[in-house]
């Protein structure tokens, strides 16, 4: 049930706590955590009722009210848009997010791909906005081969570093998850619009705790960057200066127990003095210069030795028309798409998306350009034929 | 009796082990480590007599017996560069060399300052010879930068980061140590011949262990490598290709429990790969982004703690010129050169640079631009007035 804690939700009572959510994400901010502890003892519907009926054992319950009539988002509109609002417990929930207690998001809206198979195999590309050419090319060239690698670029979607890092795992053909301080719908900043317009027709998604329509401010940014750090195996720091922002991402890193990288550059350089600083302190964190040194640090959890523990859990996430092209796969010998998409029955232009998403989720492993066939003992259920 | 292990000589024995040591430069390799155990047992007269008379319990006899006949080096000649020749024991052997064990110097020629005062407060800087501007300007700013503290730098002399280094140091009127593979009356490389002429005659000192008019060749570099990482108490490694000699110096100075110091760069620069590399390492290298960090590795040792251990050994050193400039430094209130040259009774175009020594042997303490002052203890012999 992951985030939810001491409470199980079923049926009726898991729309009243996604609906009780939906509202705590446009009452509260996110990462909260005097709130998120009320959540995790009772339930987001009973801390909703509280706010409502201006219970004083809410602290600062006045505060939640000021937002007590504005509207929702709106779930409709969001789906126009191949969005989607996510609670924990859901088959989408990346749970790899429970590690942030008391500060576990109230939901996350989500456009593209699937989330929870995005992240399976993930690792943040963090950095300055003013970034160098030299980090520039060092962000593009590592979401590059990590895409190669099958590993999915997680960022912030600000300009500099992170803009890089996303392009550069789509440019590849790879997965990229995009984090936002906003509203899925919003682009901030507007020079990324057409980057948030790629990223979830192409293998990614856009999340975001924040509701559609919400602009971002510092303490958003902030806690987006829990999000980056807990929905990963790794976070990289590429440029920092001083006082970097990716700074506060590395904290996160290293609260949560995740592994914590860095890009050396020059001595001579401002912009590498904040990742110099992270290699240089009590608790290092491990300089890397290549992508397969990145995989290196993160692979042996992040590859085959996971499977037999979340593939179950994995499938059990899948849509339908996921499910079929997974069953399509052949599983000795590699089969190429069009192979697949005849016997799924499943339309060819969505086809390779999938196929893409379940590679990244470790269920299928490609050979050569336009072979695929099932990593051993992704497809096969207890008892199936 | 430092590197002389089991035996003590004194007078006539001493120039008989003098005699004997300074064949042993012309008769084996440095760094002979199986004659080094013959030496440190049976004393160096002793294991050349053995030599003399072709005796079989010496290992490879007939290999030394081939230089039997070459003249040994001439003394007179290096006295007029001002050159000497110093073995284990002498005040001015700098005792650090002991922790080399079986592969201790012979003896060392020297040429210019005192080299145990020179090499107390010092580290080396050492990195490739096909250096970029960025490992050339780090450099020569590491080297200036602690030139300015009063760190005495030392490194090899090639061309690149070594020349850099010294260059950067002797620019700023520091001190800086050149240990050479060849002979230091031989100009190796040739396009440092004027650097080799500086170093001497500007506060630093040339070293070799090789006679003079001895040229280099690839386990000589390699064996003097070893005297740069025990002269000093930190290796700083500025760039380094991925097989570059200056990973030698590195190792040789992670054998010795010294503090191994990497500089990092661009990721995409092969010539920080050998850094980088070091910074990766299972015992990594720490990175170092300025003199100031570098300070704080060695500087706990290398200031005030360690003189009452070697105060008097130091003073034991000084030639009676130094010795007089020492006394007339003021122990209170800081005196300006002016009153020192009064006092010493010592020629004006001298005392500059002795004082530039004592104060690197951290005997003396500069104040403001033309202030010295004696550091507490360091001038008072016990019963002086």
């Amino acid at each position: 049930m992951g985030g939810l804690g001491e409470r199980s939700v079923t049926g009726e009572n898991r729309e009243s706590e996604r609906a009780a959510r939906l509202r705590l994400s446009r009452l509260a901010e996110p990462g909260d955590r005097q709130l998120g502890q009320l959540v995790r003892k009772f339930g987001a519907p009973t801390v909703v009722d509280r706010i409502g009926a201006r219970d004083t054992s809410v602290p600062g319950v006045d505060n939640y009210l000021t937002r007590w009539d504005e509207p929702v988002a709106d779930l409709d509109g969001l789906a126009a848009i191949d969005g989607r609002f996510i609670i924990p417990g859901d088959s989408e929930w990346p749970t790899q997010l429970d590690a942030l207690d008391d500060t576990v998001p109230w939901g996350l809206f989500v456009r593209g791909c699937d989330l929870r198979l995005s992240v399976l195999r993930s690792v943040a590309i963090v950095g300055a906005r003013a970034a160098t050419q030299y980090g520039l090319h060092v962000a593009s060239e590592l979401a590059s081969d990590l895409a190669d690698r099958r590993w999915t670029v997680v960022s912030g979607g600000a300009y500099g570093i992170d803009a890089a890092a996303h392009r550069g795992a789509l440019n590849c053909g790879g997965s990229t998850v995009a984090v936002l301080a906003c509203g899925v719908d919003v682009s901030y900043p507007k020079g990324n619009a057409s980057l948030f317009e790629r990223i979830p027709t192409q293998g990614g998604c856009l999340v975001a705790e924040l509701p559609p329509g919400t602009h971002p401010t510092k303490p958003r940014f902030l806690q987006r960057n829990r999000l980056i750090a807990g929905l990963t195996r790794a976070t990289v720091v590429v440029e920092a200066a001083d006082r970097s922002g990716a700074l506060n991402t590395a904290a996160f890193c290293r609260q949560l127990g995740r592994q914590l990288l860095a890009v050396p550059g020059p001595v001579t350089s401002a912009m590498s003095a904040g990742c110099h600083r992270l290699l240089r302190d009590d608790d290092p964190a491990r300089l890397v210069t290549a992508a397969d040194e990145i995989v290196e640090e993160v692979g042996p959890i992040g590859s085959l030795a996971m499977l037999p523990m979340i593939v179950d859990s994995v499938r059990d996430g899948l849509d339908p028309t996921s499910l079929r092209v997974l069953e399509a796969v052949p599983s000795l010998v590699a089969g190429g798409l069009a192979d697949i998409v005849r016997d799924a029955g499943v339309e060819r232009r969505l086809v390779a998306g999938i196929i893409l998403r379940l590679v990244a989720a470790g269920l299928v492993q490609q050979v050569g350009d336009d072979g695929f066939r099932l990593i051993h003992g992704a497809g096969d259920r207890p008892g199936s034929p």
